[in-house]
């Protein structure tokens, strides 16, 4: 990129469900220090993972709707609920914008880690009954197998703050002794809760198992795309990264921080109702 | 009553979160059969219980008004947050029609079965956080004590059908064992969810414990309104059940079976947002 040809001040736009996506910020933040951040975060709605495709499209498209209110130039969904059951409906609903789901760059790294070409994903409920994953590997690869496996008490235990108990250590290996059975080499972590989780999961599949968080490869993507598209800020200083919210922000500044590793200053509530 | 005198036709409300009033429902359908009822459920905005308090008044509210576009004639709130949190606004808002909410009857209940004047009460976060037992406490009595202990993975633990897992009763332990340390003679099962994990909960508590769930207090409250205020229907025979919720009936059907003990046939949805 040269200095000053293609430069776009506008901010990158992120939403998810609630604080999930703020593992994905957070790399997008490391990546992209010089760009603007509007983050938008639907503690009013969630969790998506137990909802509709139907419920969770409209969700998407009201969140969008904000995210270019604020006038971003690209969208990232930083939530794979809403990745998978979503993304086409945003592409088709908002054509003027780019917009960066989660689920492609964790396949794309997934595909790189495999060698026996057996990979393991776990989500919520929508997001695993979506297919998504299976969908984004047939787009390139037609031998490898895809195993996937809900695990619905992970996003409350990781948002109640249970990381390293032997409750939680209980419930993974209940949830994942099916996925080592089939002697996967690879794990999709198909939630922005899970990378909390990573340890423990760690823990239960084993060394031989590449745990694959699509949060870096998300915000490399994103950078791809606004290089690709001359979209990059050129600021010389930091960017600002700003916070909005649909439930009252006490509760995501609190527990945001853990996800973040940072403290989270303003935090403006919405209604999107 | 004497027939034909001061009867009204227009069915009873009930609102809950989701499926968890759905054991508050089950009462009311035992207590008053020839009664009509509308159930609503927010299963979009599910669950209630680690939002704030600004936004569970409003959600109440929303699903106030949409009982009342039913035309019904009193009001069950069957949620311990919604309860808790949004009880005055309600009323306040809407001072046309008689609202139950399921805090009152369980603490006329707890009164009655404590001796050492130690109560217990479970709920989410938002329930344990507002003080809203202790304060329904104080209007009857000053010398007894109460203690709260929120269980945030209990909602999502019955929602997912892990009943009679050894995790859950791991859960359960870590939770109870605070309360039974007190030695409460009464427990409150302060979320319209928990009646599902009593058995767990008493074979942690022991016999000394009254367990007690407000399922049939707020049924037997609702037939005391509705005799003092002349609004029994007079039907000869049984009163319709009609289901509403906010997302796609599907999941409310399937998980909505196992809390009412009976099928559901049909469930419309409606658009709350």
């Amino acid at each position: 990129m040269i200095e000053g040809i293609n430069m776009d001040k506008r901010p990158i736009g992120i939403f998810d469900s609630g604080i999930g996506g703020l593992t994905v910020a957070k790399e997008i933040f490391a990546c992209l220090p010089r760009e603007d951040i509007v983050y938008f975060g639907d503690t009013a709605r969630v969790p998506y993972g137990t909802k509709s495709p139907q419920t969770v499209k409209k969700f998407s498209c009201s969140n969008t709707k904000f995210l270019m209110s604020q006038k971003v130039k690209i969208v990232i969904v930083a939530c794979n609920t809403a990745s998978a059951t979503s993304f086409g409906k945003l592409r088709a609903e908002f054509p003027s914008i780019p917009i960066i789901g989660v689920i492609g760059p964790a396949v794309k790294l997934a595909l790189m880690c495999t060698k026996n070409k057996k990979i393991g994903v776990i989500g919520t409920e929508s997001t695993i009954s979506s297919n998504a994953y299976l969908k984004e590997i047939r787009k390139f690869k037609s031998n490898v197998s895809l195993f996937g496996q809900s695990c619905p008490l992970f996003v409350p235990l990781v948002e109640e703050g249970w990381i390293d108990r032997k409750e939680t250590l209980l419930i993974a290996k209940k949830y994942l002794t099916p996925l080592k059975r089939k002697k996967i080499d690879a794990l999709i972590l198909g939630c922005t809760h899970y990378p909390m989780l990573k340890s423990v999961i760690k823990k239960i599949m084993g060394k031989g198992v590449a745990v694959i968080d699509s949060a870096r490869a998300v915000a490399e993507k994103c950078k791809k795309v606004l290089e690709e598209k001359g979209l990059f800020n050129g600021k010389k200083r930091n960017g600002w990264h700003k916070f909005f919210v649909s439930d009252n922000p006490l509760r995501f500044k609190r527990a945001g921080q853990k996800f973040l590793g940072r403290k989270i200053d303003k935090v403006a509530q919405i209604d999107i109702g």
